[in-house]
């Protein structure tokens, strides 16, 4: 019975920080270092391919009991460890586990699953930068009002618009793939020393990181948690592009604004109202990006750990980071889905920019009158006219038109919406998608390129 | 595969918040809905019960549609409503969802649901606060090392230190407590003017409030959310306090304190240290507690909503408050478990106080010295004669001894441990607990007592 | 140059958590502890009212020293110790910080500027509710659009929209009221022992708290942080419904809705565009208690604290709750202010309820084919209704008059606005309001009532 | 009065956030503007030295409307504007603000008084990381005790805790020099389109960027806010591992501990205690660190804004940056304070780790057990002795060198602390100190460096 799921839990990610995820990723990391412990001349190979093959075949383990010692433990690891060895037999037990300690197994997991899950959340990104660029380049140069402060201030148009989330989207996965690309291996032994790596600490940090495809490090990072954050300031910053877009997609799509709405016929349906049709996808979107900030402040919190192992704050990052990936990918899948389908209604956007001529008229008129009586004078001449034009019910057209001081006709003529600079400015973000696309062409920073050594 | 439910979904509170409890706290809302609608003379008594009937079978619901179509409607009500319509047929749909709007629903439910994880949350506070009793009893007068910014300060007794966590326990139950006994009912229609009601909906929010044991309000508090603010505000304080005790618990059994140490053959082992013994519940107290205060920012973020309902942020409230209270839950769970087998070592207590009878001696004098010098001057001189000690190599006893300034041979007799009023607190903290005990000897805010009206 | 002061630091709160009012504050404190261990027998008379006289006298002090020593201390008390010690000369000198550490004396004055800022908060939280009940009482009639997921839904009020930010201010007020009436003073001593109140701290403290008008309590909080908490929670709610409402603000004055306006000449003109009128009050409205949450947040989060007294999470709190009081006060503030310059456009909001009949309609079509259909089959049909019209442009009443299996001219007829018991509910919140103001004649939580004991 | 600044505004970042500075930022905007529209063509290069000239002595504006009338206009811009405009006189007024919204000046003024903030905490951050550096260096292979959990675990070195936080600090420093490196310019007129900005608006954002030594964007960032979450998320970094670091300080200095411990004469008295000595600057830095995640949580909230300028979302942004400028900034203040005078204590050190022998003599048994028992059994096997010896009373040597199944004289033998390749980390991490200080070498980010452009 998963009630909730279809909302909260959209996209890949969840599924990339399942429980069933995290034993494979433990298992992976335990593979992984047998590997890298046979390469480094500390283990027999033989060995670590029978501790690899254990991995491989989490079925055959006793997952009862792991569950049920874990919490015991504090963490998976130290049951995994023994079931591991009771599984490969005393000859292979040399090549379990090699001069690691939990927080290394767990760390490296960790750091594997939330490369599998934001490569989930970029795929639903990317999908909505293109649903965006579609928007940008089809609605290129229609009008639409520019409102701040929730008032109608200028025209604009629909493409920048567009533009300004393709700009945002593309930003937030730049982000996600640096800290991706950036992610370390996790390898110290109890304390950080590698004293149980028998000499070839450093040696086995780094095989394990090129059999992980990770980075590695010149000290372990058990307590100085900068790959925790930059997961977690890299996905607070997507959260909150993604919150921005879909406010902007329910602003467009309310009733009085009926600008944009999006597409889906089984969707928005009201229990009490047939007539309604809500924007499901965006307000999902937007539920479920608010739930990250207060997740990444958790972690942020989380960084001040004790000596050489954190008692709590380590152990707070697996579920918060697990529900942050989870709620980030929730709010992409739900942004792809709505950006995709999402239609603005040109007609709608242009009779709206006409029937409010009256404003840009206004700044006009402010304009003009700035050579003639000083820039502040001349704002409060526009907007005493806008308020003669408001008492009387005359259109400002006809106040302006009746003033002589100023050039009525031309400027009543220059009313007539202006977009400035919009669609150069389109182009711009559109190019970039396309160069960053070609670029990005490689394969997504992949788990099996060599490690390159990184300062944290 | 429930890797880490044993430590994140401790405690009764996990189960109160899942899923089928919400399937089930929906159900119950609708059912009690007919009734109350029947009651109010707004629908047949039969059709009432009917769908009481259909609310009491789940199972026979199509439970994959519902879940399926939840997403898509936003939330699960329209489907559920559509499903129970089905399921009670034409005669009873009229005694269906009264006069309601999702919200109606989903506010009640999570209400109910709320309702019942703090009662899971409270039982094993109740633990908690019980077994700080018995240890604030039981080493009432037993002295221990104060400690304040971490440095060794003046005596104390562990009596006093357990009495202190036995204050917060209780506290941070009354505080619970008085939140649950005011969560209202929401009932309030389409946009909260009772218009589908048929001129009785205050009364049958009346009569709905009275069916599930909760208060009622003059209006709908469909977009301020001051109960959801409540549960938050109490959550995070319980939390504050657990984190707080579990901490007092993890510096006590601190390799060089030692002055506690949790029970428990199990637990706490290393993978790679077999001599280790962690404070595994301590720390995992720790770690749940400290999710707490984001997920509240979250949920008091989350009040900034839009009209007569919010496009997003009413959603994010879901996951966030199970989310806080299956934290809140298991960090009880856990300090219930780690305080019930705590054991202080009373000799080593005694001797960190004894070692450290120079820092008192220094206090005693410095107000020795203050009546001739003053203050000040006092305390510099004692200073003084604690880094001559420290120099010298000479106990400070005897450098107090050799003044001609003071009466030494009283001050150092006066140095021996003064708890001051430590018992006399102690006892008083025991009694209250002892007082609420009994009143609270009642039934746990009941689910059926008479509703009152609320403010809010 | 207070550029932003204006913003955010508008109202009486940020005065009351100044500098200058932690100075007096801490002398208030002192002044008190003198005068009670007066009272108690433990000091002169005369001796108390030297100390009382010094404390009232902070210009004498030697200030410039007293902050740069403040730094250095950890906290600003030794320091100020030192100099009310030197002040009040060798005679009084017993009477100063009697059995007292430093946190006693923070914490106390903690209280005391909280006490003081919430009262600040509460005076315009007061204007807000009453500027709300005026709305409420004018417009208890008046149709206006109810809006759901940022869609028109059907028509309510704006009586019971203002009765819906009344209840909320009165209950936002209630929970601070509350919390105030429960603050305590802190007095234990440098570790909760009383050890150098010779044998009176108990009393003692009593006898401080009877000073000033707080409460006691069985045993120090100085690590268990529940007073705190209890604020952070209350104001925390406090900003979540300012923030709701001045949101309700800021989208009724949206340009494309309109049904409201804050009055106010000077204010929300546009640097660009003359035209604009921002409702400026609403929005930084929402600016200041925006900053609530995270800050409420970084309290609960140092509730964690190690032993007696803790070594940074205490320290954090000063200008965090200063903060949070500052936030809210200005928020209040600019509510009380935006509320009480508020005007509904009637006109405007009945025409566009008019204008909206369809989705009314189509609900009441809706429940005309339950009978038959049954109620899933008759929400498809009036949304397929709903459809056609939209699709062949004509109007709803159209499409169902000409429809052969319901009554379309009494479905058109009764699909006149009906807000249902709006105006009931009205009347109920503001009955409460009144009796609400009548019982709160008494003064405010004072600060001179006669202390009572307290669970926490 | 500034009662609290030693300890939460220290170092130079709250100066670069005062309400002075904003103002000197925000003439530094319109300045640049000016030039650079003169730059462009837009504007007479006498007018735009005029205005520049008047931007650069703001004493001459009338600073007291300009506060009061920010307010009214939600901004400090439209005031500001019209100050310049008088100023400059009807000649120079054509330069004035060429093109600009108030959003395009304030979000640029952001941006500059976030890198001089950074600059500063960067400079502490520089002091503590070097500080950490002769730490590492001086104690590269000084034993210490390494705790898990707040266990004592296996000996590693005070010359690898210190390349940790030497690590960490240099990460951070990494990651806001990033971060201010991309910051952006803001420039695009009321609504986006550069409309009023004669066509040649995005010609003139590139010359406003070079003037500044800011890069560039392809549309402007108004309601995308990446910029603010990038300081965030890296200020929210650096939070993170000065407290990681403070921490281990406070735990280091501990009286049961006491490894380590801050120099300064004046400093960490106590007002009852004259023996004690607290680390101060390590206690207040994790004071003020702990603010950071709740600040960063509230900007990333803030991160959805509505349509082309939000209605307060925007304006909450400006004292939370601050705050969070000045507290990350105190804390590096304080750290650098802190490490700077920090002493190992080396002998205390050493007979910890002597003291606790047995641990490491418990996992070599294990380890030597493992080959005929199996891991679990020889772990176990290890435990059962360490249990032994403790029952006994007897030394776990004793207990080890009666068995049979191993050779105990040899296990003893290795049972001297071993440090593994501690020494080898510390060397690799100091390595990179000295790379990047040389790479770094050059000037901090410059204000004056050509501009770059930049996606996001």
């Amino acid at each position: 019975m998963r009630l909730f799921d279809g909302t909260f839990a959209r996209g890949g990610a969840a599924a990339a920080v399942s429980d069933t995820a995290w034993l494979h990723a433990l298992l992976e990391v335990e593979a992984a270092l047998a590997r890298a412990a046979a390469r480094t001349g500390l283990v027999p190979a033989t060995a670590a391919e029978a501790v690899a093959e254990a991995c491989a075949a989490p079925e055959r383990l006793d997952l009862a009991t792991l569950a049920e010692r874990s919490a015991d433990a504090g963490n998976p690891v130290p049951p995994l460890v023994r079931l591991l060895t009771q599984a490969v037999g005393p000859q292979a037990a040399v090549a379990v586990h090699v001069g690691a300690t939990s927080q290394d197994v767990v760390d490296t997991a960790l750091v594997l699953l939330a490369r599998r899950a934001v490569a989930a959340i970029e795929a639903d990104l990317a999908a909505a930068a293109d649903a965006a660029a579609r928007l940008a380049a089809e609605h290129r140069d229609d009008v639409v009002m520019g409102r701040t402060l929730m008032q109608q201030a200028l025209p604009t148009t629909a493409g920048l618009k567009a533009a300004g989330w393709l700009a945002g989207l593309d930003g937030a996965r730049d982000r996600l793939r640096a800290v991706v690309a950036g992610l370390p291996v996790q390898y110290g032994g109890a304390v950080g020393t590698l004293a149980a790596s028998r000499g070839s600490g450093v040696d086995l940090r780094a095989a394990l990181a090129a059999e992980l495809g990770l980075t590695t490090t010149p000290v372990p990072w058990a307590t100085v948690r900068l790959p925790v954050a930059d997961l977690a300031g890299a996905l607070g910053a997507a959260a909150g592009v993604l919150a921005t877009v879909a406010l902007d997609v329910v602003l467009l799509a309310q009733s009085e604004v009926a600008e944009a709405a999006e597409s889906g016929e089984q969707r928005g349906g009201s229990s009490a109202m047939p007539h309604k049709r809500n924007p499901v996808a965006a307000i999902s979107a937007r539920a479920c990006a608010r739930r990250a900030p207060g997740l990444v402040a958790t972690l942020l919190a989380a960084m001040e750990q004790e000596h050489e192992r954190a008692a709590g704050a380590w152990h707070s990052e697996w579920p918060t980071l697990g529900d942050l990936l989870t709620s980030v990918g929730s709010a992409a899948a739900w942004l792809a889905d709505s950006l995709g389908g999402l239609r603005f209604d040109v007609d709608r956007m242009a009779a709206t920019v006409a029937a409010a001529g009256d404003p840009q008229l206004a700044g006009a008129l402010a304009d003009a009158l700035t050579p003639s009586l000083g820039r502040a004078a001349a704002h409060d001449a526009a907007a005493a006219a806008v308020r003669e034009a408001s008492v009387t019910g005359l259109p400002l057209t006809d106040v302006v038109l009746a003033r002589g001081d100023v050039d009525g006709a031309a400027l009543v003529a220059d009313s007539t919406p202006d977009v400035g600079e919009a669609a150069a400015q389109v182009d711009a973000v559109l190019a970039r998608h396309v160069v960053r696309a070609q670029s990005a062409a490689g394969p997504y920073p992949s788990e099996n390129t060599p490690a390159e050594t990184r300062t944290e």
